[in-house]
């Protein structure tokens, strides 16, 4: 007489659940077949739910039939069984959460049988990922995706009732919306109903948070899907998911109040760990000039130094001829000192070179400083005068036995191979791990960027982020005479060396607007095509507002220690934009894309 | 010297709080112009924020500037207040939750100016919904739609939290799927990095969610937006919202009890009703003999009486030739009464026939009982015998002043019509409102309906639902020998004639799987090309697992009493899929379509 499972006998508990304070207790647990032994007669097996590990043993003197049915038993195998919480006496496993129980089954059942799985599921695999995701029903099954993901919603309770306690209201955007040119590149639907009519996939809900402002909905926020059609990178995907945060009537101070507080909610209560507030802030032009770019990694040093200006003093005298010219045709000079006590050879200094070359530098000029200030193992040391070496030594605060490390050139070139390399070196001195934040959680606000961005091909000034970013007040008289010197108010919170988000005072004056708009070269019917109903919008009373979004595959991927973004992702999409589960994208047939009033392009002939 | 609003003078309250427990407070208001008044000097104005209105009144003698400014404001103007709560001693206005108190001015800011509004802010407005909708951030200004978003934000709320009490996790699903021949027409993007593929935007996280058990998630939600291009009704969206839940190792009536708590809290948390659980449950053979569809309005009676049989014993000799030969061909006939003590005149039951006729029936015959049971105003009481005109009324439990309505002909038909008449009676009769519950609240869970369905076209079985849907054990026998018997584990929960959700117990053995594939003549090749993955997953230990998913729009419209699905939408689009704000969707350059290696079809010359 088979005991019916699932429609009588019900779950009593998950198999990462029972402990010696269950012993003796008759117990139902389901789940799968992690591995099977078989012991003088006895069979154990692991089984395995969401939440652990029980052992199980069937004994034939125990339950003849379930013993017999046990012999079926192989991995993966999804089954249930009833039995009894014994102790495992002196085989205790400390490892398990339920390591010092076991289950006497006296009843099972298999639910489904498996056949031998493509991989094992196993914590740690090497199979080829390609395999993996075309498995990734059985990957899903692997502890580190499991957490990873269980985690994942953890993420987005705590995050939604953080918001909903600070009155957010969490209200829907559209995903199929308008096509706007300029800006990231859009996945396009061709319209049914419409001929010849496109929708773009939402970018982000950048316009219409703004309208629940002028709406008067106060405060906003929603865990959304964006879609970018880019070129994907290992850490791109096509779709991805932010927090989007929109509020009115608040500073950049308001919103980092509340940004501040959601991530010490989201650190508390998933890692224990209690996230000092507020966040420091920095100048986006100060953390320009010490790192390099405007996402710096706090957790060391190896601050640059800027010694343009000082070149620029000692002028052609000064002995080093190819920085100099450098400094006079615009461009800017950067030093990072490698100290001492953590001294490279030479040969691993010179791989240093290799690497900078690799992220498009000519070369990496370097000077080991000697005793008494002096240059070696570097040409720059042949022609430089004593007074300008002086000068550096003692701008960069280099001691005996530090290298000194030098980029000169243009400007964003000199930024981006300097800031690349001070993380290289931080990891190649062991300052920060490989990868995961080591248990160090450096927070930060960059802050005040220009407004512009000038665009040498163009020769024109073009919005840094986007048009709708507000000026600061004083620099408003500078729109039109002075565009490069226009700080606003956008911001970024970085950390440990990743943008986890970014936002911005909104522009809710029209009168401003359209001097920006004026700025940028932007006609009014250019904006009324691009920005129509927003600008629209504006002119019924809009209210100061100012929003940011939360990258949050990224933040998953922070706070799980995750090494890739596919693994936050239940589904992810390869590099080529492919689901190699589902096939996707396949072909439709032609009946269908007539529907839609569109046709394959033709692929040239090769 | 201006008071620094926002920056350093930080809101006090919402126009929505303040009481005559705070009068004497000094207190800042941020909002918008609601109206404003001149009475004596004193400028009055109501000021609104979506928590609601307060009375703010500038005194030339208390705040000689702020009064003055006043004297600018208009409607919608976004402003800042700061002043002091007074009482309106006997001007009390018992509407307004502030009604008893208005705040004396001191300060004044005008955050932005408003242009006169193409329509007025007002709770009830006449404008045409074009207008409205290519405005919509001033509609979303009205508080009828202010509250009813609110109040989704709510659901979502309580949703959220009451699935995560219930250990279920929160996992993300693709948007960008595999485009599946068959089932809902899909909208298609094409895609960029693979000439001549397409994504199709997912109809519903179908797939995954079974895949999510598959891989031992074992309790899955998610909230969800799903995409149909399909023909738009005016209570048809593209792109709309689902409640989607996944369970393992579940019975039907786990899933009935997760939701039935669902709804549950969700009536007692907004409403403060408390609906009496577990709900009614009724097969779906009598959901279509008594209210000829699954998804019944149990607010009243009016049932249909099914006459089929009776028709049949009588035969010819029943004296209804219309009707018997109905019969003889397959069809049925059915029966409704509207009892006496609703009586309807000639005209309006003539109009009843108009309705059906617009329904798709040929007629209404109509029979009203007489003293002794005679009928009258029937043509069919000159030919009916007496004998079968005895037994319809005993049949229907007709009484004196009774009027029966008759259908009969094709079943689905008469379903129909009959259906439709029902509800339409229960209006005219005020058993039900025009539209809302009025505050009855009749839940249901219709049962057990066939697995498959006959398409007499193809003269071949398809899947009533979908072909993942577990039938009844003992009914598997018949998969190929009689599947017009089999009946299945799938399931609709109706609310008030409303279908606010449908699920079923899936089918997790994969040989029952291939036999309903055979049932419904798929090959294995078409099985492997549509749902290949899917099979794929079952041979691996696949739980047995079922779901539900519920319209999210649907609840939201029966919960707030709204009257369309686009006042429960923040950015809703037309019938035609338009959106009259954005103008979506719109022209895309040829350039852009290049790159996603499409072109448009040339439209037909007309």
């Amino acid at each position: 007489m088979a005991v019916p499972f699932i429609t009588e006998v019900k779950r009593t508990h998950t198999c990462g659940q029972l402990t010696k304070a269950n012993i003796g207790e008759e117990v139902v647990l389901f789940g799968w077949v992690q591995n099977r032994r078989d012991h003088g007669g006895a069979v154990f097996i692991d089984l395995r739910d969401r939440e652990g590990l029980t052992q199980v043993v069937f004994e034939p003197d125990i339950a003849k039939e379930a013993h017999e049915l046990a012999g079926q038993l192989r991995l993966e195998y999804c089954i249930g069984i009833k039995g009894k919480v014994v102790s495992r006496g002196a085989q205790v496993n400390p490892k398990l959460k339920t390591g010092e129980i076991e289950i006497k089954a006296s009843d099972l059942t298999i639910f489904n049988r498996s056949e031998p799985t493509p991989f094992l599921v196993e914590d740690n695999v090497d199979t080829a990922e390609e395999k993996r995701l075309a498995y990734r029903f059985l990957d899903l099954r692997r502890r580190p995706l499991q957490q990873t993901l269980m985690t994942r919603s953890k993420m987005n309770a705590i995050t939604r009732s953080y918001m909903v306690d600070n009155r957010f209201l969490e209200l829907e955007t559209p995903f199929m919306g308008k096509y706007t040119p300029g800006g990231a590149r859009n996945f396009l639907v061709p319209s049914r109903l419409n001929p010849g009519k496109f929708y773009a996939l939402a970018e982000s809900p950048q316009l219409y948070k703004q309208l629940f402002m002028v709406a008067g909905f106060d405060r906003y926020f929603q865990i959304v899907k964006c879609f970018r059609d880019e070129d994907l990178r290992l850490d791109r995907q096509p779709e991805f998911t932010q927090i989007d945060v929109e509020m009115s009537f608040v500073t950049q101070d308001d919103i980092f109040s509340i940004i501040e507080g959601l991530l010490k909610r989201l650190w508390g209560e998933v890692l224990g760990i209690d996230i000092p507030t507020p966040f420091m802030r920095m100048n986006f032009d100060e953390s320009m000039a010490k790192y390099g770019n405007d996402k710096p990694d706090l957790r060391f040093g190896l601050e640059h130094i800027v010694l343009t200006d000082l070149i620029r003093q000692h002028g052609a005298a000064g002995g080093v001829p190819m920085i100099w010219e450098a400094v006079e045709q615009g461009g800017i000079v950067k030093a990072m000192v490698l100290p001492a006590d953590k001294p490279m050879s030479r040969a691993e200094s010179d791989k240093l070179e290799e690497f900078a070359k690799q992220n498009g530098a000519k070369g990496l000029a370097r000077a080991k400083v000697a005793e008494g200030g002096e240059w070696t193992q570097s040409p720059l040391s042949k022609t430089i005068t004593p007074a300008l070496r002086q000068a550096i030594n003692q701008a960069c605060n280099a001691k005996t036995g530090d290298l000194i490390l030098f980029q000169f050139g243009r400007e964003s070139l000199v930024h981006t191979v300097m800031a690349n390399l001070r993380v290289h070196v931080a990891k190649k001195l062991g300052l920060i791990p490989e990868y995961g934040s080591g248990g160090v959680w450096k927070f930060l606000w960059v802050v005040n960027p220009p407004l512009f961005e000038y665009d040498e091909e163009t020769k024109t000034w073009a919005a840094a982020h986007h048009a709708f970013t507000r000026p600061h007040d004083e620099d408003v008289e500078y729109l039109l005479t002075d565009p490069g010197r226009v700080k606003c108010h956008r911001y970024d919170v970085v950390l440990n060396g990743f943008e986890i988000g970014g936002g911005s005072i909104r522009l809710h004056d029209p009168k401003v607007q359209a001097e920006v708009f004026k700025a940028l070269g932007i006609s009014d019917e250019e904006a009324k095509t691009k920005f129509g109903f927003l600008l629209d919008a504006l002119k019924f009373g809009a209210p100061p507002h100012g929003g940011i979004a939360l990258g949050m595959d990224r933040l998953v991927m922070l706070l799980t220690g995750a090494e890739s973004l596919r693994d936050v992702i239940p589904f992810p999409k390869t590099k080529m934009g492919t689901d190699l589960m589902t096939g996707a994208p396949g072909d439709v047939d032609d009946r269908q894309l007539r529907e839609v009033h569109v046709r394959p392009v033709p692929l040239p002939q090769k």
